[in-house]
């Protein structure tokens, strides 16, 4: 079994694969984009990305690509706690607290607002595609005064020494990574898995007043319960947006199915991204 | 009059001010954040943010901190179209095909994806708090075969050549402003609007099931239309958010209030943002 994700190693979406599918061999890719076409291409057999942050919100780039792209369907989602350490090269960890740059992936940036404002401000920070690469980049520059905001799997691969440890504001942070794969490849994480979900994405009929709200009826009257609504531009003019909603539900439900057949009634269109079981790390 | 804006100079932001503002004095900060507080501390007499965009969504940030701080109230929005031009210092004209590095704020640099990706592909793009600052780096680097996207003022304020103009990938993208100020400040923008939004944002009392319909119900029943609804994780945990609101009417219109007052008898917390009028500008 050949898993693409998101690179390079000690990405926290690497943490996901290690976890879920631990004897997979596990191919890194540059960016989300390309996760998605080693599947296509069979170049792996699932990739996985990641999907949404519980303090950053959803990864736009995913949440765009799954609605404007044709992609294999979602098979389960991973959901890892985050820990984020600080991190320096060896040589330069006499003299960590003087850094002139930090380096990290602009959500890691952003979860650990508070303790850099607080004791790094001023410092420049620096925006990376992921946090393993920020770390690799400290591990190249060992004569420069740089640290990086990475999670234990990073310093371990990269060699980095961890100057803080956990300096998340957040506790409760966790990152929902979701799996791709084509419908007749067999998934089976090393988890025990907790419910069922459906992700649709709709596009309204028109700027009419009370679609969503249509929408959103068709599913309250059967109590399919909701967990999740968000709006993303649909990239056509300002004020014009498709909305991605996770369903509570397998949509092997008849009602599900039922309440879906009608919103496309009414006028919407409907992308089903899949229907999957949602797995928990716990670390 | 004073109007604060985030800065440096040349940003979208500040043309949405001399646009919107032409008397005003114009004063730049650093972060979304001061912009906020010097409103609050009366430094100036109104903040201008941006908001959203066309293509990216919304400028979470802002949205954030309007939800989890007290502010002064939304007096006007601002939309302006965005255009973005590769730039670089007059010493690298010559080699600007084969530059090493470019520059710009996240949002512009997707802006230009398409772009970038035909014509600078592999080239380091590093991410900047604006395209002005950007345009500054360009400026202040001589000696550094680098780019900037920014905007025509920018440009011009910065002494850069712009090598290749209107590389974004989509015509018709516009970003939205807003404008804070105290309720006792009179706002007379220079220029004609269309009209009236409010906006307002929605903590659900629970995650049961169909509390979002209930609160479209409200609205959707009197014929209210919304021109926006976004959710935005409440940074308490994974499937916890709270709605961004756009209503298309004033608050004092006796529906909107009553559909106000009764979302709150069932049991959400509402947060007014404010009542405020829609202009638009030419560039």
């Amino acid at each position: 079994m050949k898993a693409g994700y998101l690179g390079p190693k000690a990405t926290f979406t690497d943490i996901a694969v290690q976890n879920a599918f631990p004897d997979a061999e596990r191919i890194g890719y540059t960016t989300i984009p390309d996760c998605f076409k080693a599947v296509i291409n069979n170049e792996v057999d699932m990739a996985v990305v990641p999907f949404e942050n519980a303090l950053e919100g959803s990864v736009h780039l995913t949440t765009d690509y799954l609605f404007h792209e044709t992609n294999p369907p979602i098979r389960a989602e991973i959901i890892v706690p985050i820990q984020q350490h600080l991190m320096v090269h060896p040589m330069q960890y006499n003299k960590w607290n003087e850094v002139e740059r930090i380096l990290s992936h602009p959500h890691a940036l952003a979860q650990c607002h508070k303790f850099l404002h607080n004791q790094f401000r001023g410092v420049t920070l620096e925006q990376l595609t992921s946090t393993a690469a920020a770390a690799k980049y400290v591990s190249e520059h060992p004569e420069s005064n740089i640290a990086a905001i990475a999670n234990e799997l990073a310093a371990e691969k990269y060699n980095l020494k961890i100057v803080k440890e956990n300096i998340h504001d957040y506790d409760f942070n966790h990152t929902r990574f979701i799996v791709l794969a084509h419908s007749h490849t067999e998934i089976l994480p090393s988890l025990t898995s907790t419910y069922e979900k459906t992700t649709i994405m709709v596009t309204l009929p028109s700027d009419r007043a009370g679609a969503l709200h249509q929408v959103l009826s068709a599913f309250a009257w059967r109590r399919i319960n909701l967990s999740k609504i968000e709006s993303r531009p649909l990239k056509t003019g300002l004020g014009h947006y498709f909305f991605m909603i996770d369903i509570n539900q397998s949509i092997e439900d008849q009602l599900v199915k039922n309440a879906i057949e009608e919103i496309e009634s009414l006028g919407c269109h409907v992308k089903i991204l899949g229907s999957y079981f949602s797995y928990h790390t716990q670390k």
